[in-house]
């Protein structure tokens, strides 16, 4: 077992990461108030998790009830938050009682947000069982569900104490939600860290294939690093922006296509190359590293163009992206293979050149 | 004006008291990100104040929207929240717009929540127009929305960036309104500050009267003491916990009766005769104390004496509160006129008692 340490001062707290993990309530225990959880998760994860976690808190001692929410990111949403109060209140959970979210990024991001509010704040770990999940959604403690009128409008920032990420989850992932975390762990490795870049090309079939040790490792690094970039930047006011890398293109593909009909990896993927041409057409990158970014996508199955939306409509849905400030199109580039950078007076005519080249 | 500071390290906050606040925009402007603030408020402060806010606003060149929610407690819920995050979104504010709840406790709660939550988190300004949410809600943080199981199960600690309570905004209110906040003044001195019993005894019919002057210097004694128990205790782990003088017994009147049958400030007070006569009881007042807070009660024009609804009903609904940590019974008590103590190893039959003599 790999552990990660998410440094975040008196709210730091410990990424388990490797096979096997999901069974073993003592790795739980120790970061209870008292032996009293509340499993969250949904149902499709609930037939194939559920009863190892279970099992493992039993013979932890750990006293328990669940709560099973419908699948999918249709029901992100005040209802479905509801149902978790509506379980929470029914039996009697209080201050002490810890979270336990159990499943992808969805579960994880609507019980994070229950527990920030749930009586003004009670503590969850994070059980992430997707490959996306355990390298990105888990760590950082951004939290939300969906209003009609936005994505993850309505939300807070709220720290898991414990995240146990079991590699073992991953092998009965669909493919496509395999290569759609696959997006993210490209990303960390592009804006952080060179030397991950070629890792990457060298293990890009074993994780493909699923080898838990490749997958431990994969899923160790890329939680040190957006644990390193939440830590100088828990809110969200500077640095961490570099983790939108690839999202600002790719948020106007999910928006142009409706959301669902590409997968969000797929999207950061689309919008990953459309940066990186951009960050070359600047002059910061040579053909040479578009070519590495290009192939590494397509290696991992992810697809190098975006939907062909036309550039006036991406430019029109990046600028409704609520990352804008003041009207200004902000966009996270590389100024080299492992390091971002923020540039936020980038000609418009140029962002449009780029886009149509890459649709 | 006086000001009075509320220690919370980078949370920090000053609340300005005085008469004709209201309508100076130069106040509330060194308070923003940006120009920009979205007002909430409801359907019955909305005519009385809303004109005169949004003056002082144009007059600073501060741009607004305003939200006018229904009033009342019955509304404290997820449907009202949601029209507040509805016109959030419908005029596009991102996260560098300040909230501005106006009204009493109940818009002070929603609104304070709303901007906990809305896109994680955004600046709000207090500004209670209730004697309660003067001295009480508004100082502290803690921001709810009921759920159809219980009280302020849903919210967050999010601290405002200024408060500014305008004691002129409290000549209006009918004089039930204005008894109900002076059950948490009379709390506020009995649990702090013995010298302010006296000062209370000397002034009670002048705040009855609303005499701005009486009225601006107990708001801002009231705000100080708040503070200092906030200060030191922010989240309820442990001394905040004195604030619930008189509120264990409150709220099982509260919740025997009805919610809205008694005012909260009508169940404090009968609920602090309550804690006065237990802390005899058990030798730590003597009846002479007993005399002055019962005599401050009733000059207060509020019930010294709790309704008929049975001991062992009481004691039950007690237990029910959510203050309840493994299943004791909780009760801040006084040690003397002035300073507050938590037991929790009083024998139920001795309350009993209490209650029985006090109904």
């Amino acid at each position: 077992m790999r552990t990660v340490n998410v440094a975040l001062g008196d709210r730091s707290y410990p990424i388990h990461v490797g096979a096997g993990l999901l069974g073993q309530g003592s790795l739980i225990k120790p970061y209870l108030k008292r032996p009293r959880v509340a499993i969250v998760t949904n149902d499709v994860v609930a037939p194939l998790m559920l009863e190892k976690l279970v099992a493992g808190l039993r013979d932890a001692g750990i006293a328990y009830s669940t709560i099973v929410l419908p699948d999918g990111e249709a029901h992100k949403d005040w209802q479905t938050l509801n149902l978790i109060f509506d379980g929470l209140l029914s039996t009697h959970c209080d201050r002490s009682t810890t979270l336990i979210a159990l499943g992808g990024g969805v579960v994880g991001d609507m019980t994070g947000f229950a527990a920030a509010a749930y009586q003004r704040g009670v503590p969850f770990i994070q059980i992430p069982t997707t490959l996306l999940s355990q390298v990105d959604s888990s760590v950082g403690g951004k939290t939300a569900i969906n209003h009609p009128l936005g994505k993850n409008m309505i939300g807070a920032f709220h720290q898991p104490r414990l995240v146990i990420a079991d590699v073992d989850c991953l092998v009965s992932l669909p493919p496509r939600e395999l290569r759609t975390g696959l997006a993210e762990v490209i990303k960390h490795a592009l804006i952080r860290d060179n030397a991950r870049v070629g890792w990457l090309e060298e293990n890009m079939e074993a994780l493909l294939g699923c080898d838990r040790e490749r997958l431990a490792e994969a899923v160790a690094w890329n939680c040190a690093i957006k644990a390193g970039v939440v830590a100088v930047d828990e809110t969200e006011q500077g640095e961490r922006a570099h983790l939108n890398f690839g999202h600002t293109f790719g948020h106007a593909i999910e928006a142009g296509l409706g959301y669902g009909e590409w997968s969000h990896g797929e999207a950061v993927a689309a919008g990953m190359i459309m940066a990186t041409e951009l960050s070359a057409w600047l002059g910061m990158l040579a053909a040479a590293d578009v070519a590495r970014v290009r192939s590494l996508v397509e290696r991992a199955g992810l697809p190098a163009n975006g939907p062909k939306l036309g550039s006036e409509r991406y430019i029109a849905l990046m600028q409704h992206d609520k990352k804008v400030a003041d009207g200004k199109l902000r966009l996270v580039l590389l100024q080299s293979l492992g390091s971002a950078v923020i540039r936020d007076s980038v000609p418009l005519p140029e962002i449009a050149k780029v886009i149509d080249d890459c649709c």
